[in-house]
């Protein structure tokens, strides 16, 4: 297996404006349903079909500790990311709730977390290493370890189910990790990409963006994707990016979280950009480099809801837009079969004797 | 009974703080569930427990015609109101899909249309007239018809189970009707309240601008909310004015959806101030007087997808937020349950043996 899949371009000019035609011939005025009508235009190109289906879909969370939280960049101590990765798979977790509400599978997969886990069901043991090393004394990981990372991710994928993927992340210190790849691949600013992550106050702000630029400055020859995620991302981080490249190559709707999962998407979508087009934006977090963040990735996500829990979480509460765009096409009935008069046509015809919805 | 009636004041100092408190100690950042964790409050507070459950909810939809759609304000014919109506009932329009998605039970209203419906399932005759009057002759209804209207909309909740009801509406026409409304209670410029309703061109929308205009300078003398309702509103409008002060004083959750819902808000709000209590907002609609229109009632809605289509689709798609926002509170663990390290906390202690996330 190639580290980097070959991707098919989705544009197909004759399957878009077959759907859309279907779309418009719905029983709403034009463009009536915003959003939803794009994003079920998006869903038929990803599928190459003309009634797209969500079919087991499955949201998985990937975890892993950072070397540079033991320097104090979150609020949280380490031990956080086992604790969580224990309430996920107990059921207790935000993602975990959300989740269940709506029927996606969840897996948790222990990309690098500095503990060891009893396998049980929902759990993948995937540990690269426990935890990444300290950024500021050397890469997170070696090039070995970042290119197995991003082949566990691919491998993850493939052995999963369906033909949607909800994608989401643990580990404490990992919005420092995300930063570093917005500000190296962007060429912003550091204070731009960097936020509060889950709550520093101004003061510990401060300090972290101070770290993080030392950071910065110790790699400073990372420039290509692959030497910036090694030298400055995370394992969990890492794997997403595999992920996201498998899931891309098997046409799956990838649907993307928050700040972190986005800055892998941004590594991936360097590595391939066709990427993008299978990816669903679910929200813009609180996190204050998301929005430059999906400024670079030219996104525009579902949600808006001041969300900053990471998980998955947000993706989580996107997911019924996507089924709602599905229904929409597969289910909504047309001017015709419902006898629905159209704009600024005579109204003089009932429905049609015995027409009903499409099914 | 009286037309209007009288609402408790939900404010609850001590069951507020108790739901926060169970909030903050959730598995999470404080407040990093954003606005699902106001809305988790909200709803906690209507219905004056700490664990709100949303129970049987109804999707009502109230249809009516408008005597001002034969000058032309809109670009599609009366006779699309009965017929979406039949579309509604046979479960092809958008709302129908969306109420089916998430299992509300979608109940339509024929407050008001101008055709005579064979009575079945799902469908309640209480016409008030074959459409309202024409506004640019006299009142589009009159002050009898109004109260009989509001009084109906009461009827129809209280004849309804459950406790979370979502408001819609059809209407050709009633995108004026609620401009109208707004204009005069609101005090703003006719122009900032106008938009294009099911797709006008620039052309249709000056044409519909200065007519209305006529209408508000005809209905000079109508100030007070009631008179407002019944010079320049509609049948459906009115009816949902009743809805909702009905369901307010019953404590039920309102999920109001957009423009023309909204402005039936404004006037109910007028009348008993309390209700927006009870009231979640789905969405800012596309239609340009929406966002002033939110404003007026110090709204901030959940979704913003640029719908602009009314049924009450926009409230069937942010429903499964509510949803979200009582399983938060009812199912996720917390910091102490699931023994996961608060932050700046010491880490030293795992889950307690056995522990399991709240039911």
């Amino acid at each position: 297996m190639n580290l980097i899949p070959t991707l098919e371009d989705l544009h197909d000019a004759s399957l878009a404006a077959q759907v859309q035609q279907q779309i418009d011939r719905k029983t709403k005025p034009l463009g009536a349903l915003g959003r939803l009508e794009a994003l079920a235009l998006q869903l038929a190109l990803i599928q190459g079909r003309t009634l797209p289906r969500l079919e087991q879909p499955q949201l998985v969370v990937f975890a892993a500790d950072h070397g540079l939280a033991a320097r104090g960049v979150s609020a949280y101590p380490s031990d956080v990311t086992w604790q969580m990765v224990e309430n996920f798979l107990a059921g207790g977790a935000a993602v975990s709730v959300l989740a269940r509400q709506h029927g996606l599978a969840l897996t948790v997969v222990d990309a690098g977390v500095r503990h060891d886990f009893a396998p049980r069901p929902g759990l993948l043991l995937r540990k690269i290493g426990p935890g990444s090393a300290d950024m500021l004394a050397g890469p997170a990981m070696s090039a070995v370890q970042c290119e197995q990372a991003i082949r566990a991710g691919r491998e993850v994928v493939r052995g999963l189910p369906g033909n949607a993927l909800a994608l989401g992340e643990m580990g404490i210190g990992n919005t420092s990790a995300a930063a570093l790849l917005l500000a190296r691949l962007s060429g912003e600013p550091l204070w731009r990409c960097v936020g509060r992550g889950t709550g520093l106050d101004d003061a510990a702000l401060a300090r972290k963006t101070a770290l993080l630029g030392e950071v910065l400055v110790h790699h400073v020859d990372a420039t290509e994707p692959l030497a910036v995620l090694a030298a400055m991302g995370g394992f969990e981080i890492a794997m997403l990016v595999g992920a996201m490249l498998q899931a891309a190559a098997e046409r799956r709707v990838i649907l993307i979280d928050g700040f972190i999962v986005g800055a892998a998407l941004l590594v991936a979508a360097r590595l391939q950009p066709a990427v993008l087009q299978r990816c669903v934006f679910a929200h813009r977090s609180d996190e204050s480099g998301h929005a430059l963040l999906l400024a670079q990735l030219g996104a525009r996500p579902l949600l808006d809801l001041g969300l900053r829990l990471g998980e998955g979480s947000g993706a989580a509460l996107a997911w019924p837009l996507l089924e709602s765009a599905c229904r929409i096409l597969a289910e909504m009935a047309s001017f015709e079969s419902a006898g629905v008069s159209d704009a600024s046509t005579d109204a003089s015809t009932g429905p049609a004797a015995g027409s009903t919805p499409q099914p």
